[in-house]
């Protein structure tokens, strides 16, 4: 197919991305737990369970799950390259990233460096990618970006009262769009871990989308794993003042133009 | 309310925020067409029509509205302080900021320069105004945020197959929950305006919440306002090469921990 011009993979009127195509698609799965000593950065305990509940849900969502552990920045590169460039997705319903690792504002850790997180995302706008244009590209990422703690607000009860159908054309979609970004915090700000049992983000995750892929569309789930998180998540350590009692929020980036529903394959 | 504590506008496990206050909320829209001579700014013509459209849809939504007209920075700050630190939001739903203006990479334009667009923001945090703690806090910017376009790809088609209930408690939520901020468009990237029709953005805004508010909630709108916009605008310039045939994608940010649905007042 000629430059600019891409594979239609849904009707253009549809309200929901196809989903129906042979494959779910590709989820690569990055975990780091261990960091190069020249980093100075701590053993991420915890991250382990993270990854094999992630792996279990996006296996259980229909994707091809591919799991790296603890890779240098360039390799991290080569493997989003080779997702971007040598893989064919043309019969595939989407893509999914996990990124779990250190962070900070506006970078993310590899073993042994930093990289900006926009390296995930822009090799697969539609331009850059075009066997995924149009289609619904997801990513997750576990990590800090920044030290602030959020205190939080307690609120005190008052009482209250209270298809796809074919067709025969052509459109053009911004290079931009079909973009899911979920961050586990906001920017400038800490991603709380247990050291047992992984991310508040991500055991959130896991716990949502287990329990409603089958009737709810992505980004609303999205939001319910923000309640799941809120409402059961708070810092625990007395003994460091600073760090004990904080929330956490996190912080969903959409440029998506259709819901997105996790129907079963057959 | 002792700092800290803020009251409870809903029970702690509904999917949705409440929508039942005795008022919808205020909705503030800073519209700015004309520019001081020393800012170089061009006019922006067709935002009155976004202005009035705007205006419109949010009385329509059960909003009390007000316009603020070509505003110099320290009066939009003025105007943002009094509506966060003067203004007892206990008997409102939510709050509702539209902002139109000119914008550039992390700046926004009030007539006489610019100031940061977390300004708009963060005063409305659950600690900094506690009467919209664990209410939504809806932003809208119609803005530049750089000069990057979107040339687009082109798909071709293929043939494919709560209800509030009360209770007794108190919980806790991170400050900066509750915020949805719609972008009309993506970091870096130039954001489109008919001299006469207005912004695509702010059209397909109004076009689609205007549709469907009696039946969705506000983030499955929001995706829909994106490909409303998507589907119905192409820029054409043809004398201006770089300019021609140029695509926007919306870019939305959530931290909402419930569904937003503007039911009927009465």
């Amino acid at each position: 197919m000629p430059q600019g011009f891409a594979r239609m993979s849904v009707d253009r009127d549809a309200a929901r991305y196809n989903m129906s195509h042979k494959q779910r698609g590709h989820c690569v799965i990055f975990n780091h737990r261990h960091f190069d000593q020249h980093t100075g950065l701590g053993e991420r305990n915890g991250t382990d369970r993270d990854r094999d509940q992630a792996q279990a849900l996006f296996t259980n969502l229909g994707f091809q799950v591919t799991v790296h552990n603890n890779l240098r920045v360039h390799e991290i590169k080569e493997k989003i390259q080779d997702l971007a460039f040598d893989v064919n997705h043309s019969e595939c319903d989407a893509l999914a990233v996990v990124f779990m690792s250190h962070g900070e504002q506006d970078v993310l850790w590899g073993r042994d460096g930093t990289f900006k997180p926009d390296y995930l995302f822009e090799n697969f706008k539609a331009d850059q990618c075009p066997t995924l244009a149009g289609k619904p590209k997801l990513f997750f990422i576990q990590a800090c970006r920044g030290e602030g703690l959020d205190a939080g607000t307690t609120l005190v009860h008052q009482k209250t009262r209270d298809e796809i159908d074919s067709g025969y054309q052509a459109y053009k979609i911004p290079n931009t769009a079909d973009f899911l970004v979920c961050w586990s915090t906001i920017p400038g700000h800490f991603s709380w871990r247990n050291t047992t049992n992984g991310s508040w983000f991500m055991q959130s995750l896991v716990h949502v989308l287990t329990r409603d892929s089958g009737h709810e569309d992505l980004l609303s789930m999205m939001t319910s794993v923000n309640r799941h998180m809120i409402l059961n998540f708070e810092s625990n350590c007395p003994s460091q003042h600073h760090m004990h009692g904080k929330k956490q929020a996190a912080c969903i980036v959409t440029t998506l133009m259709r819901k997105v529903y996790f129907t079963q394959k057959y």
